[in-house]
């Protein structure tokens, strides 16, 4: 085996061993580099004074009668008996997939972002590569969402994914699903994935069930990720910590509908917390399941987003379309009146749409010198505002 | 006529004279007081050079060629011949009205916020006193509200109208009649009037026509108020400036319903401008009517506000129920899984809820030592979330 494939067979069976963010885990490879960490886990060799003390360090825990080691080992070895890494990566290989270290070429550096709560490895289901950042956009959401919310996902999911963006999301009902096929029917172009399902149980498995048609096509067409192995099954935890890769792999997290407490809030908050911007739907202040994006939006953790343009705007730069989008964002339809001086708004203001009207008494009636009148008629006649008629003044008829 | 009569009197006429906001008129009143600013202006004394020159130093011209006093007078001059204070005063009165100058007592000091665009007096109808700022709120919106709009304008009028405050809005269709309604139909308490209505004509004019009857309810049961004197239009210009004493006279501004372009969004910048909170209502994305709300919200302009518990804890502190209302914004409906720590999470996640399971099951699936097993267990029973069930344990049920 060359050094690549050793550390692969080494953080396959760490990731079944550890649970996600299992934070002494992590240090312990961070400080010992997967193949030690796991012939210490397999009792194989002595961890040693010096590992125990960087494990401290990392860890920060004072020397004292807790051993964070020593918990990690009594929390692992129940699982040691049942490890095959080899069994789950010719699963994941029969499957058409592959799995993705720090150690590999395809490495996403996005996931660097997540420090000590870095991912062990990726369970990858799919043709594609993983795509750069900044070509990537979430979109969750509450799982029994409205026709308001699957309306509005699909609307962002096709317009993300025909200005050239991945949709991510996490393969839920709901609005997570309503992405997924969104992205779908928008063709991806060559080798860019048209979407993404992070999901918290194995690659092998379709969660939830009624989704597993939808998964086997993001499996065909997009790629399908997981940091648990093969046969992992969803739980709780696992739920949670998939949020945060799910922010970690997107350079925008735009949660389109969600209840007051919602996982999709969790999701957003890790990208907060990640440094990437957060984008909020609004919806009808009567929708439950809109009550989560105000929240968002009121305490400042979010964006107002309306349209895939807001998305690609909050996104931040990247050249082609982007620019485009934002152009036309700040362009709004304009009216001739919106240039005009104070003077010449009162004499505007003054003019009748009708009968027509003297210059003296637009005088009175604008509270305008005579000259002020005068030279103000002459510049709104230029901008076709007013109109002479009948020896006098009136406004032009828009 | 004592002094103050003789300033209100002066200032009746000049806010005949001036239109709202007119820099050069205020600042010469600012510079030499209403009534020499009126005996100038009627060419009875001379401005002299000390005048000029402060005036030049407020409106912060250089000295030059251009006067600003010659460019007003010649403004002013046309409406000179048709000054009539006493007869604006008097017909004032017979509407149960009074003139409120910063001379007055009732002057709202809120207005002195407004620095040189402060207004010169307000023209007020109705037997309330003007309600200190801390106790009022401005809900304003587009003319052609929708039904949601609508909706959301009567539960926050109506919310804060119990709560004490007074609803100020512009009295035009839509948006702001149904504020003025709302609060009309939740009874005041006592001297507080329960809405505020700010012209841009004079409070003797029912403008729009359609709204004839409700203005009259609020000059009966609340106030009209307006800087321009009896019988004047309402212009353009006059309701842009009319905004800003919307703005003004609020601790708080909530833009209901807006087109990407309204007289809405000008009242939320003049808030913003003049330091006042501003909250914005979400709505659909699809809905024209919401598209200036979610410009607010987008650009930060705004907060995002849903119920009348938001706008009060926008409102800022204030004692009474406002600080119910923000403790119970705080409080959301809690779940006894949420205080739990990773290990008791993952146990959770592993108790099955119907057949019971063993310690030794549990340490696999969790990935827990048969130690922390046993004593999460412990805690979980404790939390009433686990029971022991057939010599092992289980999920209790919810």
């Amino acid at each position: 085996m060359t050094g690549i494939e050793v550390d692969h067979l080494a953080r396959a069976s760490l990731s079944r061993l550890f649970e996600p963010s299992d934070a002494v885990g992590l240090a312990l490879v961070s400080v010992t580099g997967p193949v030690d960490a796991l012939r210490i886990i397999r009792r194989e060799v002595d961890a040693g004074s010096q590992v125990r003390r960087s494990l401290r360090e990392a860890l920060d825990v004072p020397d004292g009668p807790r051993d964070p080691l020593k918990d990690g080992l009594s929390r692992w070895a129940p699982r040691l008996r049942d490890l095959a890494p080899e069994r789950d990566l010719a699963t994941l290989k029969r499957l058409g997939g592959r799995l993705v270290t720090p150690e590999s070429e395809e490495w996403p550096e996005a996931l660097d972002d997540l420090q000590s709560a870095r991912p062990l490895c990726l369970w990858v289901r799919g043709g594609a590569r993983i795509p750069e950042l900044a070509r990537t956009a979430a979109l969750v959401g509450s799982r029994d969402s409205t026709a308001y919310g699957a309306a509005v996902t699909t609307d962002l999911a096709t317009g993300l994914a025909t200005r050239g963006y991945t949709v991510v999301s996490g393969g839920a009902y709901g609005i997570d699903a309503q992405a997924h096929r969104a992205a779908l029917a928008s063709a991806g172009d060559g080798d860019r994935p048209p979407t993404i399902a992070l999901l918290a149980c194995g690659v092998d498995r379709y969660y939830p069930a009624g989704n597993e048609d939808l998964l086997r096509t993001v499996a065909a067409r997009g790629l399908l990720i997981s940091e648990v192995p093969p046969g992992s099954s969803p739980t709780r935890w696992r739920f949670l910590q998939r949020n945060r890769l799910i922010a970690a792999l997107s350079v925008v997290t735009v949660v389109i509908e969600a209840r007051w407490r919602s996982g999709a809030l969790n999701t957003a908050h890790h990208a907060a917390g990640l440094g990437r911007s957060v984008g909020a739907v609004p919806g009808s202040v009567y929708s439950a399941n809109s009550a989560g994006c105000h929240r968002l939006l009121r305490d400042g953790s979010a964006v107002c987003v309306a349209d895939a343009a807001d998305v690609v705007e909050l996104a931040g730069p990247l050249g082609g379309d982007a620019s485009g989008d934002r152009a036309r964002a700040s362009a709004a339809p304009g009216r001739e009146q919106d240039g005009l001086a104070l003077p010449d708004l009162l004499l505007l203001d003054g003019l009748p749409v009708r009968a027509s009207t003297t210059v003296d008494k637009l005088s009175t009636v604008a509270g305008l010198s005579t000259r002020d009148v005068i030279s103000g008629l002459a510049r709104l006649e230029l901008a076709g505002l007013a109109v002479r008629a009948d020896g006098g003044w009136r406004r032009q008829k828009d």
